[in-house]
């Protein structure tokens, strides 16, 4: 499918995409790049890549170069790289909000480049190259956006590099998806730091006790709350207006509630609770969570 | 271990208990009742209990009377199987929260009768007597506590009953098992069913988009959304006091999170989220979670 492509950052999603690429074989050669030695050390012992230790250098050539590190570090890449970028390139990142980095990227004024992101909606909670699997992309969904939304070669070339990794794609522009990734992705993970953030602020008298009963659950809260920091950093500082705004109506439903409890109000309580069991069942059926009680843990 | 033991309510945990002490033979008899009619066929299709439809009936001659039925529902039970009790008979329960229902039951002056609260902290989102499973027990915390928490033999035999299940047994005040259960389970719950309305309320333009990509985070807080209403509007009724006091603390912790990302407050939002790393390595470590990417969802 392509001759080389070039990986920017090999954590958990860049790493994955590597072993995935190479199980594939969907390039005849990889390139890889990452600022930290020991990810660097890791790639080079155990998966299929050549490793580069200047950023500017790993992509040339290349006729995908992707960008799968945390946001904050785009422009400085995007810098170094942007003099060795080859003609028609496809230059496109995993990252989870878009409209900045696009603002980033259309200000550089690229020539023969052709900018389409990806967000491959897929991850877990660990980090590193040691934490990816080739099928962690498989099944799950990847957004693709672009500048004017035309559908031109290089557009369905990438859509079909993400369905050969089992991804299944849709186009949104950048506004719709950092709204509705602050709805799914961002508003969630703000509200599970909060919560460890209160029940670990709380209390040290009753540490013990709140790691033993945490199987009422707050244990589900804590995977989430244990994502990547500084890749999380970045997306609320990325994402700052959506997210502030879905917080506010957090706030609003949460109040509701809040209410509701004060003026022993069950009626309402139960009309709430009654309403929120539908969603999970939607999920279910589109494919995106397991039916296995308590997730299917053992 | 018992002659004959009663329980009355047999919804998820009900039913696991009932096929728990089957399969272990901790009681030579065992009474059911459920004000379900559906919830009694099914267990008189499928498990081995005789089956009431008075609850007042199902008491007469046992040993051991469990209450596992919404908080609600108690008063009602209370007084009906009152006058029915066995001298001498365990009264336990497995609700979430105790305060308030220790009142209801110390003001009905039982004579020759030994309350002690029970509360597994074991669940699944199911619910009704189809859900339940003997191992739901197996390996989770399982919560005393009685008004003078004086050693008995009462007690000492309840300890060894649930340790037969397979749990592992504390003793708590009913006031500390409150709190600590408002931040292990009510907390977590309040802020699930405020999520998923805060995301269900807000766009009818997206609903597909957050169905399908709600693998981002969103799905881990729709399994506690998922939770039977009855059962939580009677927690958060009950335990509203502490339950309030523990959400004024979660907004206090939103708004400091707000507050770094509205002056992208990069140090800030790194130390926060960087902290919250910590409690599920230790849960994970006490043996209430697994170590597993994404729970080990398949």
């Amino acid at each position: 499918m392509f001759n080389k492509i070039t990986i920017i950052g090999c954590g958990l999603i860049g790493s994955s995409l590597l072993r995935a690429i190479d199980k594939k074989k969907l390039s005849k050669e990889i390139n890889v790049f990452d600022k930290s030695k020991e990810a660097s050390e890791f790639v080079k012992k155990n998966l299929s890549a050549k490793v580069f230790n200047n950023v500017a250098e790993s992509v040339l050539g290349s006729d995908l170069v992707i960008i799968s590190s945390p946001l904050s570090s785009y422009k400085e890449i995007l810098l170094s790289i942007k003099s060795n970028l080859k003609k028609d390139v496809i230059l496109t990142d995993t990252g989870s909000a878009k409209k900045e980095i696009n603002k980033i990227i259309s200000n550089l004024n690229l020539d023969n480049v052709h900018w389409i992101s990806s967000h491959p909606i897929a991850g877990t909670e660990f980090s590193g190259p040691e934490s990816g699997f080739a099928e962690l992309l498989k099944d799950r969904w990847c957004i693709l956006s672009t500048e004017n939304q035309k559908e031109t070669q290089q557009l369905s070339l990438l859509k079909k590099f993400w369905e050969a990794l089992g991804s299944k794609v849709k186009f949104m522009s950048f506004e719709d998806h950092d709204y509705v990734l602050s709805l799914t992705s961002h508003l969630p993970h703000a509200i599970a730091y909060s919560i460890i953030r209160t029940v670990t602020k709380n209390d040290d008298k009753f540490k013990d006790e709140i790691i033993q009963y945490s199987a009422s659950g707050l244990r589900d809260f804590t995977r989430i709350a244990a994502s990547d920091p500084i890749m999380w950093r970045d997306i609320f500082i990325d994402n700052s207006e959506n997210i502030l705004k879905v917080l506010d109506s957090f706030s609003e439903s949460l109040e509701e509630i809040k209410k509701a409890i004060k003026s022993k109000n069950s009626d309402k309580l139960n009309s709430i609770f009654s309403s929120t069991r539908k969603l999970r069942k939607e999920i279910i059926k589109a494919g995106q969570e397991t039916d296995k009680p308590n997730f299917g843990r053992k």
